[in-house]
């Protein structure tokens, strides 16, 4: 009744699919991307390891195919667009999708010899869980929370862990820590190596005001998360993880956007967060005002924080609001770390950023 | 030293977001879908509750914005693509993207006047949670595993839970049955109602062999997936998950190519499962020789199978597979269930078909 040979024709009714191959990772680290479109007139190419706002060129080929090949590139993950006469656009055959809240991109991942420490290795990994919430904040919206747990955590059931908030940038979602920023393969490797104490991470949706408000609207942005963060996200971790009790045992950092609701919420909530991380932060322009009086009483705020630690690519254009942070902190005895390193806005800084922050807390 | 007003400085130094919107979900439930892209010669639109290969025209305005109003469509979620001068891209500006394992589309959701059953409810929420495994089989390569755990399961803690292993379909990603299928808001919410037993459901990645491989290694792809689901991922979920034992508390079920494994899985180990859903499904072509035994002996399959549920729309191009195989069964005396709806290859099917079959499971 059923003719053998036809179990195919899944296949057979479906499109032929496009072989294109893109990206293409060379044995050097050189990458070729290439995209389909014959009939455009000019194709170019952005990566998030160039300077913001190049353009690479494009070449076509007889078939119609766009190419370049660029690079060789440091071992890590890229984001890149290609813009097709003028309409950016992500890959179209790489299923690597950045998901954001508005537009998205693609991602290439360039291994080196060694597996990188945002790699999966063959360590116990821990998983990551995705809880729903409605909101009583945000008008009763029903939003996502990723929350790490590390290896063991559902056999180990008398442990209770410290909690790190973790937060993403403008334009992200609440799992791109995990989705690009592989937060949970660096949490993975550096307990292997016994260089982290275990802990629950906790990534919520950082948009509080919907991305793409009006700039007066997004200004309310930190304040709304602030109380999303305290009155759904807090009180739903506290209740569901065995998470430890009290401040010591709390961490607050985020990434650009978060990494200024990150300063702003624990500076606010010392008595809830014992550690600050601050990774190419959108700093608050009125730190030195907001928090004067834990700028004034540096012996008090420097009891308090176990840790502040602020870092920035040089070639990020926040730079220099980290660099003014810091000098500010100096100039009034707060104790911190300053990591001023290579690099520009891109998870290839935050990757490892996380790297050096993680093994500090909870110590 | 900071100068206050300044906190914006990030939107600043971002290029200006494209205040584009797409898509636009007019009250009557048509939708607007536009895309700029002012160089082009020919844009042109489809969506899945279109025929396979149907491409809308799309016109241009005076601005480069080429825009189509469709529908009113029936509420649901709609996968749509545009095409700009013969190149296939998902929307530009619609956070709201189909992983797939090659391809991108965009999705849109149109709302009903009351929330859909895949629609997030005021009800309790139960959680996803994504495990990471390096598998045995498949070439020592670390697989995601997606698991939905229902409301309470952290709580109760002497639970043991049935479990339904769920499977996607070509192309499709480990959480496509989350991300678009929304199982885990039809499972909440049959739960509310008190329609359902609560339980658990494992989703993990079904191409064993790479998505895009030449067809004769596309053919191993269930053996090899058989293999995978028995000696890694279900050894996980035993020893991580409260799973209830033994063959009554297992089902089986899928979507497409995902249908065809749980159909050749499901009848090669009647011994594990007790209950197969086959949504759309890629049907092996040669059911009736390969299951042979089973066919003949219909008293024994009867009595070991207490579900076999078969769905598929008719406007699908596998819906004769899935006719002929209930067609097969019934003159075999094989008792099941055989859905033929209206519909075609779409998630808006298989969402309408897990709402129906898993209220009949574990009972």
């Amino acid at each position: 009744m059923m003719i053998p040979g036809l179990c195919l024709a899944l296949f057979l009714a479906a499109p032929p699919p496009d072989t294109l191959v893109s990206p293409e990772v060379l044995p050097d680290r050189r990458v070729t991307f290439r995209v389909r479109a014959p009939k455009a007139s000019q194709v170019t190419f952005f990566g998030d390891w160039l300077p913001t706002g190049a353009q690479e060129k494009m070449n076509k080929d007889a078939a119609g195919v766009w190419s370049a090949t660029l690079g060789p590139l440091e071992p890590g993950i890229y984001l890149y667009t290609f813009t097709v006469d003028g309409l950016t656009i992500a890959d179209p055959v790489n299923p690597r999708i950045k998901l954001r809240s508005r537009t998205s991109a693609s991602m290439v991942e360039v291994p080196g010899d060694a597996p990188a420490l945002w790699q999966a290795r063959d360590v116990p990994h821990g998983a990551v869980e995705i809880n729903w919430q409605k909101s009583k904040v945000i008008g009763g919206q029903t939003r996502w929370i990723w929350v790490y747990t590390p290896p063991g955590y559902e056999k180990q059931r008398a442990r209770r862990y410290p909690v790190l908030y973790l937060f993403h940038g403008s334009n992200d979602i609440a799992g791109g820590w995990v989705l690009a920023g592989c937060a949970n393969f660096i949490l993975d490797n550096l307990l292997a190596e016994n260089k982290a104490v275990p802990m629950i991470v906790v990534m919520p949706y950082g948009h509080a005001v919907p991305f793409g408000s009006p700039r007066e609207a997004q200004a309310g942005n930190t304040a709304l998360f602030e109380e999303y963060l305290l009155k759904d996200v807090m009180p739903l971790v506290e209740s569901k993880y065995r998470v430890a009790p009290g401040r010591h045992k709390r961490a607050i950092a985020g990434l650009s956007m978060g990494g200024g609701q990150s300063l702003s919420i624990g500076f606010n909530h010392l008595d809830l967060f014992s550690a600050v991380g601050a990774f190419s932060a959108a700093a608050p322009a009125d730190f030195e005002t907001r928090f004067a009086p834990a700028l004034k009483d540096a012996k008090a705020t420097n009891a308090r924080l176990s840790l502040l630690w602020i870092g920035c690519g040089r070639q990020d254009s926040l730079f220099s609001r980290s660099e003014k942070l810091s000098e500010l902190l100096n100039a009034r005895q707060i104790r911190h770390t300053f990591r001023a390193t290579p690099g520009a806005h891109t998870y290839t800084v935050w990757r490892q950023y996380l790297g050096e922050f993680v093994p500090l807390l909870f110590r």
